[in-house]
């Protein structure tokens, strides 16, 4: 029985197992778990993974969720996985780890809670927030200020001087693809200042390519309704001034 | 050269970090980094921890940060640690991670924030704030719901159903423990639905005597200082109303 993958393509981390497994060549079965149809809260999936979250794998008898344990787990289990996505070196596997876990309440608390409260809060039934978004602003900037003067310090095109990627440039890298589908003039703001992670982002599609640039296809087109949706609206409101 | 450990036993994963050598018997030198004088944001702890947060270790000419990269490198590499802490078996291990990246945005966020704007704040020249304590709450007793669920379901005392613990049943229970400085009422009304948890917590601090209470000592002078500043708050406050 194949490896199952449980994913949404629209979830960062889901896109950063699914490209893993087809950058290693991992044979895999992608399930697809819909959350804006809520398919996470079925008692089927629950059955999978009881935090009813994306990503999760069931591999024989075998579960388990969280992507970073699931990219550990994947690099450890499959003989073909190339040694830099996950080295043996457990110094090298040490600062991996350091980034792996320094990830979750800085780029990913910073970057999740911005697009949601700037942007994707409303198909969910909520409010935008301002107030929320410029906070999760601050510390996405601070994250990707740090992965600058941090992480990617020294001369390699990776994470930690590596001249080749690991599990953590496409953990981080996938989570800042999600701001593809905020408002591109917010999205120049918020990374334009910083070149050394646009390179570094532009390194990590080309090291997994084409695989990277498929799995990603879903945000573009989601950032075309989003965009046209707006204009819309835009020119909704041109005709309503023009009555009034 | 020993291990040097730079701590503050104010933090939880500081906390995590010390017990962990002692337990194991590694050898190391604690370096206080008293966060409240701000020692974290000298030029020579940046040296260390260019994050300026406590735990960070250096091990000879190794430098590493992050409180479960940190224990998973201390179990890695010190062959005297038993393995229940951090099994060689690949399943058990992935689990173990699942829980430890799990922790961050859940347990971690929810306790961190709640104590911090329920009761610290005041001690870094910032106002309480009712409205962000409500909040991490709610995030931390669904967390100990969760615990309570999935993690710590089946047989055994430890998380997982094992019968010894692991580094993420220190971390998580070390994290819980900062509870014990907010006011006992609100302390009982978060944990007291959560006897399980209870339950473990006193299981982990049985496995880790005697080194747990020994670290936690400091929490109990905190928490007796602030115990004694609220009833003198007190005093003067029915003093003023019986001039009124």
């Amino acid at each position: 029985m194949a490896l199952k993958v449980y994913a949404d393509r629209m979830s960062q981390p889901s896109r950063a197992v699914i490209i893993f497994c087809k950058v290693n060549g991992i044979d895999f079965e992608e399930v697809k778990i819909d959350l804006s149809r809520r398919h996470h809260l079925t008692p089927e999936f629950r059955d999978v993974n009881p935090m009813k979250q994306v990503p999760a794998i069931v591999d024989g008898r075998f579960k388990l969720f969280e992507s970073h344990a699931i990219l550990i787990y994947l690099a450890s289990i499959f003989p073909g996985v190339a040694d830099h996505w996950y080295p043996a070196d457990l110094f090298k596997r040490a600062k991996i780890q350091s980034v792996l876990d320094w990830h979750h309440l800085n780029l990913r608390l910073g970057a999740a809670k911005y697009v949601f409260n700037s942007t994707l809060a409303p198909a969910f039934g909520l409010p935008l927030s301002q107030e929320k978004a410029g906070e999760s602003e601050k510390i996405l900037s601070a994250s990707l200020k740090k992965i600058e003067s941090v992480w990617l310090k020294g001369n390699g095109r990776f994470l930690l001087g590596s001249s080749q990627p690991s599990i953590a440039d496409l953990s981080l890298v996938c989570e800042i693809m999600q701001l593809e589908i905020v408002d591109a003039k917010d999205r120049e703001r918020i990374l334009g200042p910083h070149q050394r992670v646009l390179k570094w982002i532009d390194d990590t599609k080309n090291a997994t390519r084409p695989h990277f640039d498929e799995v990603h296809s879903i945000l573009f087109k989601v950032k075309d309704k989003l965009k046209k949706l707006k204009s819309e609206e835009g020119a909704s409101e041109t005709a309503v001034r023009s009555k009034m």
